[in-house]
């Protein structure tokens, strides 16, 4: 039985599975990512993380079906290049990972989008399995969003998907980005932090950075958010609570452009806080639906943490097929 | 040479067209729709508006391959019924307009969505001929949209395409749909012209409404906006420019999502107003554009004021297709 590798490759940690031909994850592997050098010193992380997971699994790289990555940046698939991946060390010019990486795993790497991957990953495999049309929102450090019309990722030219960056408040609060009022700008675990840093520092409750460094985490992560909200803690509620309006708002708004029957949320925030959470994102959807009689499943994604590397292992799985379509005309 | 009819039921107005293979107009008539009554005088105003276009034409309806029928409200094309349609008179309950109008006009009718039949006829006949996906956004009395992707009509579950209710503005202005902070509740003529009478009773310039009363209209139609806005009333540059700020936020919202390549702006205001104001729009979608190095083409829609029309004629030539198709297996 042939295996695949699959990366996720985040901006803290780099997760690697291997698959078998039912999606099934036979080993797996988690590494930080390197927060110094550039991108050689993330590839040879990324090949640390696959022969790690590879040896769990009982089986070594280059015997491998593939391996595939799903990256942040500005992925080509075809050059097999990413470039400018704002969230990782020093990668700004273009890199060619999948080369780089080919050499030193012994295997075929194919690339693609992070949250393209995700969303796929969900749609075959996890909690979007029945549905022809659905929308993933990966609410984590950033917004990110897929778009399935008809069981197929739709991409645009290239860049399809970005709900994160949908405008909630004309002239609202900063984004990361540097617009003003996108959903991320509410709703990411990024500028949550910034504006968290920015409360405490004006007299609000430091619970969520004692909470941080109890836990030894560089970041306000997923699991610092979750347990502070266990402890009522008011900040922290307040900037979840700000989030989820503006979830509400913005997926509503997709929804009324699409009208798709399910919406997914993944992302670390998204799978930490679970269904409870997705139920009141749901609920701050109906104000703004136009068929709100009607509204569509809001589901948290089936496959967690592991979606994204699980999805980045779907690639090899559709390069395989495209060979066979090839072979067979 | 067989001729198709086709029918754009508005608000205001009843726009019949006739059309060949071609989709060249050999015949039109437009009539006003009936302010008060039901259905049934809706239908009869229909029948009047379609034998006119007809005999224009040089022909009858019994002798059409069927009419189209571009309906707002609740469309069931397969039931060939009509619920709801807030701006038609007294048509709350479901009514059998296929029926009745094929009894009348001896021929075959077919309905479909008024937005919808408009966005494809702009992709088939149009300014969206060249381009694969694209959004069209009807400013008009509100504001309608429809969504292609790979040159088909994307309705999702059945009613894709509420671009005017996507949210620009979380708590914002009321929309007339009852919702807040719609990109309809700042765009939409039906919320400009309330805002508009507002403004006066409050000592703004009432330039609008003597415009509005030289021409004897009942209302701010797109014409008394041009009139004024050529007369720089800074009520109406107000108006327009709040407008143009939510459509600009609201559509660059849909084209970060689904990375179209073109916005085709149709509707009653944007085909009068024309491409310096579809201009305009772009250049307010701009600092909200993810992807604002490779910004979507902005077109006004070719087909203006007989677009509705003529995409329902469209409708017809479609069905025809459906039966040959049936007829091949």
């Amino acid at each position: 039985m042939t295996l695949r590798g699959g990366i996720d490759l985040g901006g803290t940690k780099i997760q690697a599975v291997m698959v078998d031909e039912a999606g099934e994850v036979l080993g797996s592997a988690r590494h930080p990512t390197p927060t110094a050098g550039g991108p050689p010193d993330v590839a040879a992380a990324i090949v640390a993380a696959a022969r790690e997971a590879a040896e769990q699994a009982g089986t070594e790289t280059a015997a491998l079906a593939g391996v595939g990555v799903g990256s942040p940046g500005d992925v080509d698939s075809r050059a097999g290049t990413v470039t400018s991946a704002r969230n990782l060390p020093g990668w700004t010019a273009t890199f060619p990972l999948a080369e780089v990486l080919g050499e030193e795993l012994g295997t075929s790497v194919a690339l693609g989008n992070d949250v393209d991957v995700a969303t796929v990953a969900e749609m075959e495999l996890g909690a979007g399995r029945t549905y022809s049309s659905l929308l993933g929102v990966f609410w984590g450090t950033g917004v990110g969003g897929g778009v399935v019309i008809d069981r197929k990722l739709w991409r645009g030219r290239a860049s399809a998907g970005e709900i994160g960056h949908m405008v909630v408040k004309v002239g609202g609060a900063r984004c990361p980005c540097g617009r003003r009022g996108c959903m991320e700008a509410y709703a990411g675990r990024g500028a949550m932090e910034a504006r968290a840093r920015k409360k405490v520092r004006n007299g609000a409750s430091d619970e969520l950075f004692r909470i941080m460094e109890k836990r030894g985490r560089p970041r306000l992560t997923s699991g610092v958010f979750a347990r502070a909200l266990e402890r009522h803690d008011p900040l922290a509620t307040d900037l979840i609570d700000r989030a989820i309006e503006a979830l509400g708002a913005g997926i509503a708004s997709a929804v009324n452009l699409l009208d798709v029957e399910a919406v997914i949320i993944g992302g670390g925030l998204g799978t930490r806080l679970g269904q409870s959470y997705a139920d009141r994102i749901a609920q701050s959807m109906l104000p703004h639906l136009f068929s709100d009689s009607r509204p569509p499943a809001v589901l948290v994604a089936e496959l967690g943490d592991l979606g994204g590397a699980i999805g980045a292992a779907l690639l090899v799985k559709s390069r395989a097929r495209r060979r066979r379509a090839l072979a067979a005309t």
